[in-house]
């Protein structure tokens, strides 16, 4: 099996970390890498996953038994894998011991998304990096009603109490007020479904909100953040490489970690203000703690 | 805007709780919903999203915005939702006011699956649910065992420890040994590969090991364990409701919410061991905790 260049599994950051509504000093973390990675079965586009690089073969191998096409080890000829034109869409190719018996229509057109998947809905990557939207907001918030966000969002969340197996998104205003909260089972279906409210209440562009994720950000949760004209984007988990990629692109503030009085800003830090900052709609840059 | 019945977004199941490797009386336990919901704009199916029920119509709004479909809400001019022929397989149909517009086949194409989708993966739910292989292995497991498994992942999972954002799915041995690991930003590419690598080394079906997964537990996590022969699947994290049920119906052992030395019992209760309890392959019930 052919193989391309050892994949990183994590890059590192450069980041601003606040901590009690103080900008600390700059520092670099590590952050888990995202790209796309095309799944072809004898040549045949079936699925892009959004993938952490390496173990590629592999994942193409676990994904047609998942679905079926094999069911032993020794159904698979070949794993063929390369990095794409675009450094962000690689490609693994399964070749069969028996192509003949393989109706590649009969898999491509059943492997419609669970979730909108932001890469997978345009003709390529790039072109889906392309179309982001570009953030055009002089909203601003404070370091410390960041802090107050996650406390505000559990206490609004009565399914999550129960059961302890939902996904979380709200929407606040600057000053930490919830404006929506939605809970699903899965984190795109919760985004989906605040956005799909604000749609319907006639309030895209949401230029003037904070969204919360409970869990971590991947590149499509930024993509729909930006498709909703959302200036700020702070969660509880970690970000991706790609979701910080696609932020920067889209001008999108992206926090993340949020933990106690603390976080991380990866993207847009100008539209974070630190304590004794003076509130400014030019995006005056924030204090360094001293 | 039509509307179906009104949803439950969690309900109650009895389950078996263990603590300190002996079982506690039997209780019944919240567990969030999970059903499959088609998407539709304008008749024509684009997505199945495998969602918790309520604010239908908000998430397809949210799903034509986040794929470029409408930028607007005036851009809609009706949403129809209804509860499928199967309940798992609700529909919302999104009726858009200029329709001459809309291609279809553009979003149709192009709305691959991000990971693969167990449901839909096959021409409706219910076909998905019935292609399961029942599980059928004598493999038993310890209660200690499984509360040690957590500690033995995370203390194995590099990448999550440098930088927070990965999922993590580790396969052990009866006795708890480690035998694969697999990272990744989606849960259900660290399943696909962990699955690869058994499937490329010739040891599918899985008949005498333990799935462990860092996370919650959906329909398509427990599916992918049943493609590959596993008899007992524990997380730390929740399972949802159609988990139960495919989990049921597969014959799989499914324990989750492992903290500490307990854990809840969900499916197959005959294959866990209590403290105390004779090790039988015949599968003797559990002691109660007198």
């Amino acid at each position: 099996m052919r193989s391309g260049t050892v994949p990183l599994v994590y890059r590192q950051e450069p980041i601003l970390r606040y901590q009690d509504g103080q900008l600390l000093e700059p520092r670099v973390d590590d952050v888990a890498t995202e790209e796309a990675l095309e799944i072809r079965v004898e040549g045949e586009l079936l699925a892009v996953a959004m993938r952490t690089p390496g173990h590629d073969a592999e994942l193409a191998a676990g994904w047609v038994l998942s679905e079926g096409i094999v069911s032993r080890g020794d159904e698979i000829a070949d794993i063929v894998t390369r990095p794409g034109d675009d450094p962000r869409a690689a490609m693994v190719d399964v070749m069969l011991r028996h192509p003949a018996g393989f109706e590649a229509a009969k898999y491509r057109r059943a492997a419609l998304s669970n979730a909108s998947c932001g890469v997978c809905g345009a003709a390529s990557v790039e072109q889906a990096l392309k179309s982001f939207p570009k953030i055009d907001s002089a909203f601003l918030i404070s370091a410390n009603v960041i802090s107050l966000l996650p406390d505000r969002l559990r206490a609004s969340q009565p399914t999550f109490q129960r059961t302890g197996g939902l996904h979380a998104c709200g929407l606040f205003d600057g000053e930490g007020n919830l404006l929506a909260l939605r809970e699903d089972v899965g984190r795109h279906n919760a985004l989906d479904k605040l956005l799909g409210w604000a749609l319907l209440a006639g309030k895209i562009p949401l230029s003037e909100s904070v969204l919360l994720l409970s869990g971590r950000v991947s590149f499509e949760m930024v993509q729909k953040a930006l498709a909703a004209g959302i200036p700020i984007l702070v969660a509880i988990g970690a970000p991706s490489s790609l979701a910080i990629d696609a932020a920067r692109l889209g001008g999108l503030t992206l926090a993340g970690f949020l933990r106690g009085s603390s976080f991380n800003v990866y993207s847009g830090e100008k539209k974070v203000r630190g304590a004794g900052a003076k509130i400014s709609p030019t995006n005056a840059p924030t204090p360094r703690k001293p």
